[in-house]
C-alpha cells in the first residue's frame, strides 16, 4: 500500500492472555512496519489475564514497549504471572479486584481523549461489566471473546448500541470475513433472508454449544431480539451419553460406538435423497437452529471436507446461489489475525498526528 | 442494528447513470430509513452521465431531493437527457466539456470541509483525471469502473494514496466482499501469497480483457507495480477468429465450432489427470496470467457450476486450504450493492450532526 501522510494513533488495553492473545501481540510487534507504511500505530497500553493487569505507567504517554511484550508472551507461555515482567520498569501490575477498576481507569482517562480499543480475547463472561463500561466512556470494543455477545440481550444491545465502534469478526469463523461481509450485505439494504453454517470444531463441540453462540451472534446481527434459550440446539449425543450420567472413558470406550450407530443410520438414510449430514446452524427468518441437517451433496456445505467451515448467505442479490465463505475457521493464528483486523478497522475513529 | 446518536453526512456526486448507477440511486432511497437507524444518511447532490451533469443549486446545503432522483433514473432509463429534470427546480444542468469542470468544483467546496464522495460507475476511461484531482481535493472515491485502476501505474498509485478513502470492491466479482477480504487480511499481517480466481462471465468477455483487469487490480492490491503488458492473457479464441479476421456472423456459424472442437479435446486431456479446465487469473508472486487452466474437479474452483465468480486467497493463514469466496458475480443490482456497502463504509471519515 502507498504510504500514508498522517498516523492514527491506536491505544489499545488486551483482556486476555491466552494462545489468541499472544499471537495476537505477536502479530502486533511483527506488522509494526506495514501498520506504519499503512498510516496506523497500535499502542498496548496494558494487558490483563485472569488474575491481573501489567499496564504502562503513563497510558495518556506511551505504551508498553515491544520488547516487553516479546517478553510478556514467553513469559505467560512459560506460565509465569505478569508480575515477573515488573522489573522492566514503565509499569505497573494490579491483581484482582483492583484489575478490573484500573482498566475502567484507563477507559475513562482515554475514551473521549485519545480513544482506546479494548480487544477481549479471553473467554469468560466476567468481562461484560468492564466492555459496557468502556463504551459507556466512548471507547471502541473488539471481541474474540463470544461470550459478551450471547449473554442477556440487553448487554448485545448496549455493546453495539455504537454499531461503528465495535468489531467482532473472530467469534464466528476465526479470521474468515462472516461478520464484515454480513454487515456489508446489510448496509447495502440487501435483506438476508438466511444463513446455514458449518462453523463447528467437533473436537471441542459434540455438545454444539458453542455452534449455538455463533448462531446467536449471527441472528443478532441480522436483527433478531432472541437469546440462547430460544434456539433449537441438537446435541451430537444423546442424555444417555452426556458427562452427567457417563464418564469420558466409558464415553470413549462405549458410548461412541453406540453414538455412530445412531449417526450411520441417518447418513445412510440421506445417501438415498442424494444428501449428505452436516452438523449446521441455520438461521432464517423463523428461528434459529443448531443440529445435523440434511444437505444437499453438491452444495458448499455438501462439499465440505476436513476441519473447514463454510458460510452461505442468502439474501435478494444471493438468492438462488448463495454468497458462500468458506476456509479455516480455528487456530488461534488465525483468529488473532482476525482480531487485528478488526483493531486496523477502527483507525479513522482515532486521532491523526502528523 | 440499534440506533445511533450522531448522524454522519456523505455528499455523493455520481458519475455514470447506466444499468448499475441508477440501481445504486434507487438502492440509496430506498435505503433511507435503515441507513438513518444506522445514523447515516446520503446526500446525492450531482449525478453525471457521458454528455452532462446535473447538480443541486447549492451542494453545501443540500443534494438532489429523492423524488427528483426516483425520476432521474426513469428519464436515463427512457431515453431522456438529464436537462429534461431542470423544470424540477432547485438544480442546474451543464453540458460537457463544462460538466468535469463543474464536478471539480464540487470537489473543491466540498473535499476539505463536509467531505464528498466521488462515486464512479461509469465504464470509462475518461474520469481518470477528474478522480484524481478530486483526491487531490481530500475527496473520497467508490470505483466499480475498473478503468480507472488499471491504466497507468502512476494513476493507481495517486487514486490509492490515502487508502482509507478509497473503496472499490464492486471492480472484482460485483458485490462479493473480494477486497474488502484481502484488505483485511494483508491489514493483519497476513501475507497472501496467491490468488486464483474465475471472475469472467464468458457471453461478454471470450477475449479475457475484463478478466485481466480485475486480475490487475488484485495484483496492484497486493502491491505489484505492473500494469496491462505485465499479464499474460489467453484470449479464448485464436486470433484467426479474432473480430478483425472474422464477421461475428461467420464466428457464430462456423468458428465456435472450430472453437468448440479443440476444448473438447483439452478437457479430455484434462480430464485424464482427474482436471478441469477453468478460465482463471492466477495471481501469484511471481506474476500474473489469465487463461484456460487444468484445476483439481474436487477443488471450489473445480466444483464451480453455472454463473457464480469464485476466488480462492492462499496465505499463511489459509495455507493448505484456501479461504474461498464464491457467488454471483456480475448484475447491476449486485454490483450497485457493493457500491453502497463501500460509501457506507466510509462514514467514520464524515462529519457528524447531532
Amino acid at each position: 500500500m502507498p504510504q500514508a501522510q498522517a498516523m492514527s494513533v491506536l491505544p489499545v488495553v488486551l483482556l486476555g492472555c491466552g494462545g489468541v492473545g499472544r499471537h495476537l501481540l505477536r502479530h502486533i510487534v511483527s506488522c509494526r512496519p506495514l501498520h506504519a507504511n499503512q498510516g496506523v500505530s497500535i499502542r498496548v497500553v496494558g494487558v490483563a489475564d485472569s488474575s491481573s493487569l501489567l499496564v504502562a505507567d503513563d497510558v495518556r504517554a506511551s505504551g508498553l514497549d515491544d520488547a516487553l511484550l516479546n517478553d510478556l508472551c514467553s513469559a505467560k507461555s512459560a506460565g509465569s504471572p505478569l508480575s515477573s515482567l515488573l522489573a522492566r520498569g514503565h509499569c505497573q501490575v494490579f491483581n484482582k479486584p483492583e484489575a478490573m477498576g484500573k482498566v475502567i481507569d484507563a477507559a475513562t482517562m482515554l475514551g473521549r481523549t485519545t480513544g482506546l480499543v479494548i480487544v477481549d480475547c479471553s473467554a469468560t463472561y466476567d468481562t461484560v461489566g468492564v466492555l459496557k463500561d468502556a463504551v459507556n466512556h466512548g471507547c471502541c470494543v473488539v471481541l474474540a471473546n463470544k461470550k459478551p455477545l450471547t449473554c442477556a440481550y440487553e448487554d448485545f444491545k448496549k455493546l453495539t448500541s455504537h454499531f461503528r465502534q465495535i468489531r467482532f469478526e473472530s467469534t464466528v469463523g476465526a479470521g474468515l470475513p462472516v461478520i464484515a461481509s454480513v454487515t456489508r450485505i446489510i448496509a447495502s439494504g440487501d435483506p438476508v433472508s438466511r444463513i446455514v453454517g458449518s462453523l463447528s470444531d467437533p473436537r471441542d463441540d459434540l455438545s454444539g454449544m458453542d455452534v449455538a453462540r455463533k448462531a446467536l451472534i449471527l441472528a443478532r446481527l441480522l436483527g433478531q431480539q432472541i437469546s440462547m434459550e430460544n434456539i433449537n440446539v441438537e446435541s451430537l449425543y444423546p442424555s444417555e451419553l452426556g458427562p452427567e450420567v457417563m464418564s469420558t472413558t466409558d464415553f470413549l470406550e462405549s458410548g461412541l460406538a453406540k453414538l455412530d450407530e445412531t449417526i450411520e443410520e441417518r447418513v445412510k438414510a440421506a445417501s438415498l435423497r442424494g444428501n449428505v449430514l452436516r452438523y449446521v446452524c441455520v438461521i432464517g427468518s423463523t428461528g434459529c437452529q443448531v443440529g445435523l441437517q440434511e444437505v444437499p451433496k453438491d452444495s458448499a456445505l455438501g462439499r465440505l471436507r476436513g476441519s473447514d467451515n463454510v458460510v452461505e448467505i442468502y439474501s435478494r442479490c444471493y438468492e438462488s446461489s448463495p454468497l458462500v465463505i468458506q476456509g479455516a475457521g480455528a487456530g488461534n493464528d488465525t483468529t488473532a489475525a482476525g482480531v487485528l483486523a478488526d483493531i486496523i478497522d477502527l483507525q479513522d475513529l482515532f486521532q491523526t498526528r502528523a
